[in-house]
């Protein structure tokens, strides 16, 4: 044992391998303090070779890996488990840009860039990265594209997997995989790239990528929007598709349960609207140009929403102020929700049409089983993604609602599947899901996945226990 | 032999059996006549489940199988080998649209279905599916996505992998994978369909899609400008993007001859304009609000590159007449150059910034070794990607020319790839770049395809002597 830390430690150098357990606990706790797992040690190799070598060495012991980004995974993908075992490495010290191409469109990133820095990287270069999410200032870009991470912006930009063009990847065997390529076209064989993506680290750790870049919106507006039902939100989405384009950039539904929880926990927010309302969606267009007029093309689509009873009241930004103050009531909803107390949350996923249904029936088959269940329900309609979140308004029924989440998962999940849904939208599997999902998808589909993890990584020492 | 051929016959039906010379004839040779087999036979199966069962035949008696979609393939990948073993299998007789959800903007199609009648039925729910190619009107949406085709929109809209949501497969084994989602996020494991999508058919057969839709676009602008270099035409790209965002539908580079080509040979085509130019490009813009301004947006970004000089002169169509007048300079490249003869073509992507670059390069290295060779360049610049085509003039030079190929291809290829672009952007590799892609593509890469050619498909009898 001795003899391998010395032998990671001459690759990355003494001060990169941790070993004394308070180096190690922030790496062994997911920040939801929800995994806290044990590991041999932390390494923090500071190049894609030094991460090879660290791989090789791992490979030569029989040691099982963790590949860790900024830990802000929700499903422990990136926590080690209990047993000592496990050799984390950490992507935080492969942080450099590697380059911009602005005439491409792209930029070449490593995996321990946060994704606020690839932003900046990109701003600086009069371009936009699209991928944006509450945890970006420490998240990492490896870790969101092991996760396919998703967002707010999705309607418009797609997850991280229609952002990214190549990638760098060690392997399970050490190896390093050249994908590095800035192309918009290549049909030159299976799509390797996309095997990696979304793996949550379990077929080789992902060092570096190529990124799309887009033009830098030059002009927004946001409109806040009353609704009487969630069919309607249904019906606005393609009315709003129809009039603006791909302007539209977001188009988030926000429970009443949720509004009226972030207006009583956040200091400084307030309600919109006059009149209270079941549901209200928050609506974004973009636009490179500076002069577009998109309040003008929004208030025609709105206008005629609202003239036709579709929607019941309405305000749009007069001001960049006010953009942020009706981002911040969508924002603010998880901080809220923190503040309220432990609730059972989902990350589902249904087709666009079927929300409605999907509210509908788990409301229903909730309240029959769980009476006074209160439903907080947000997130990316557009994308069909969900937010559903559950709690008991009474602290001590909440805590035996808690007791529950097996039963409440299983009601949820059920109407997911029934309806051709995902029950991980953008959140991944890792340890959280991954029995779950045997519920969900076939033997065939499992066996496939198994049959590329053991192509990959025949010795199964690439995040075990985590997605599969 | 006699026993197999019955077995397949009762699973599909006598009349869709076909053994005769003259009935496989159509089905054995590609529409450019470059590639001629011959199949055992060629079985038309009606549904999933008879192309699952026909499969299953395959696997039980070791005989290989060619899956065919409309066969206007450009690399031989759906054309049978010439020893008469293969029994070909054509995707003609799925050709049902399953279902249109407009308010999931998807249709779930099969994969016989033309591309154009893909089209239509997304049109008749006021919807677009975008994708767009010479040959919609006989190639099989199967065919489309087994290749990854591109075409003229992918600069909005994205290549057939990003126009793709779920798929049905009838793997190897004759099991039948039912991932036919509708999701726009599903992170639950690995992403298995964007291993069959580009696969060209060598794991498994594609029978079934759902695909993205999008709003149906209502006013376009086509503008034709002229250029004094292929820089100039990058730059303008940046441009055109920044001032009117996704609205740029297409961008299209055109050279001097490859215009005069058209001009010479196609009936009814003028030059819009005036004065003779290097370059061209065509730009499309499109918006799904009927009353955008799509002239007044185009006109302010081109009216500051007039006059900062960086665009020679420019014509905007004022009617959908003059912008159909235009595309059809663009559409009629490939047909004024079968009408003038023979020509080395090519296929390739680089990063878009590395155009002006390879375009340089290419031509001089070329010019160097075959003196008076005609470079007729023409394609899809903003996706980086070239059809770079060659001939020469007087045809009994051309056809010691055409004798070079493999020479003329080692330059083009080997700058190309120096570049860090692909040897095939948008055709695949088929037979046709089958040997050559080992040249470019690192054994590592290679291997990883081989492993899961191999996890799979182990027997090896799903489009064999294909893409690896």
């Amino acid at each position: 044992m001795q003899a391998f830390i010395e032998q990671l430690r001459a690759i990355v150098g003494d001060a990169h391998v941790l070993t004394a357990d308070a180096d190690r606990a922030a790496y062994e706790l997911d920040w939801r303090g929800r995994y806290k797992g044990r590991a041999l040690c932390v390494v923090r190799p500071g190049s894609t070779e030094e991460v090879a070598a660290v791989v090789r060495a791992c490979v030569a012991a029989k040691r099982p890996m963790v590949p860790q980004g900024g830990n802000t995974g929700l499903v422990g993908g990136g926590v080690p488990h209990a047993d000592g075992d496990e050799v984390l490495i950490s992507l935080a010290r492969l942080n450099r840009v590697r380059a911009i191409d602005a005439a491409n469109n792209t930029i070449t990133v490593e995996a321990g860039c946060t994704l606020a820095a690839v932003q900046a990287a990109a701003a600086a270069e009069e371009r936009l990265f699209p991928l944006s999410l509450a945890s970006e200032g420490s998240c990492q870009i490896g870790g969101n594209l092991s996760t396919n991470a998703g967002g707010v912006q999705v309607l418009r930009y797609g997850n991280t997997r229609e952002l990214s063009l190549g990638l760098e990847v060690v392997l399970p065997s050490g190896e390093i995989w050249q994908g590095l390529r800035g192309l918009r076209k290549d049909n030159t064989g299976y799509d390797l790239k996309h095997l990696f993506i979304g793996a949550e680290g379990t077929l080789g750790i992902i060092t570096a990528a190529v990124l799309k870049l887009f033009p830098l919106p030059r002009s927004r507006v946001v409109a806040w929007a009353a609704l009487a039902s969630a069919e309607q939100a249904i019906s606005l989405l393609a009315a709003v598709r129809s009039g603006c384009g791909e302007r539209l950039t977001a188009f988030e539904i926000i429970s009443r349960q949720a509004l009226a929880m972030v207006l009583q926990h956040i200091p400084g927010t307030t309600d919109p609207l006059q009149d209270v309302a079941p549901w209200y969606v928050l609506i974004e267009l973009s636009d490179p140009a500076v002069e577009a007029d998109l309040q003008g093309v929004l208030e025609t689509v709105l206008g005629a929403e609202l003239e036709a009873g579709r929607l019941l009241d309405v305000v749009l930004s007069a001001s960049e102020a006010q953009a942020l103050a009706l981002w911040a009531l969508r924002e603010n909803i998880s901080e809220a929700q923190r503040i309220e107390g432990v609730s059972i949350k989902h990350d589902v996923a249904v087709p666009v049409s079927s929300i409605p249904d999907f509210l509908q029936q788990a409301g229903a088959a909730l309240q029959a089983q769980f009476p006074d269940v209160r439903c907080v329900a947000f997130g990316h309609v557009g994308d069909g993604n969900l937010h559903y979140n559950l709690s008991k308004p009474v602290a001590g029924d909440n805590a035996a609602f808690i007791a529950q989440t097996e039963a409440v998962n299983r009601i949820v999940h059920d109407i997911v599947a029934a309806l051709g849904g995902s029950i991980s939208a953008e959140h991944g599997l890792g340890q959280l899901k991954r029995e779950e999902i045997t519920r969900y998808k076939s033997a065939l589909e499992l066996g496939l996945m198994r049959s590329i993890k053991e192509a990959f990584d025949p010795a199964g020492l690439m995040n075990p226990g985590k997605l599969l």
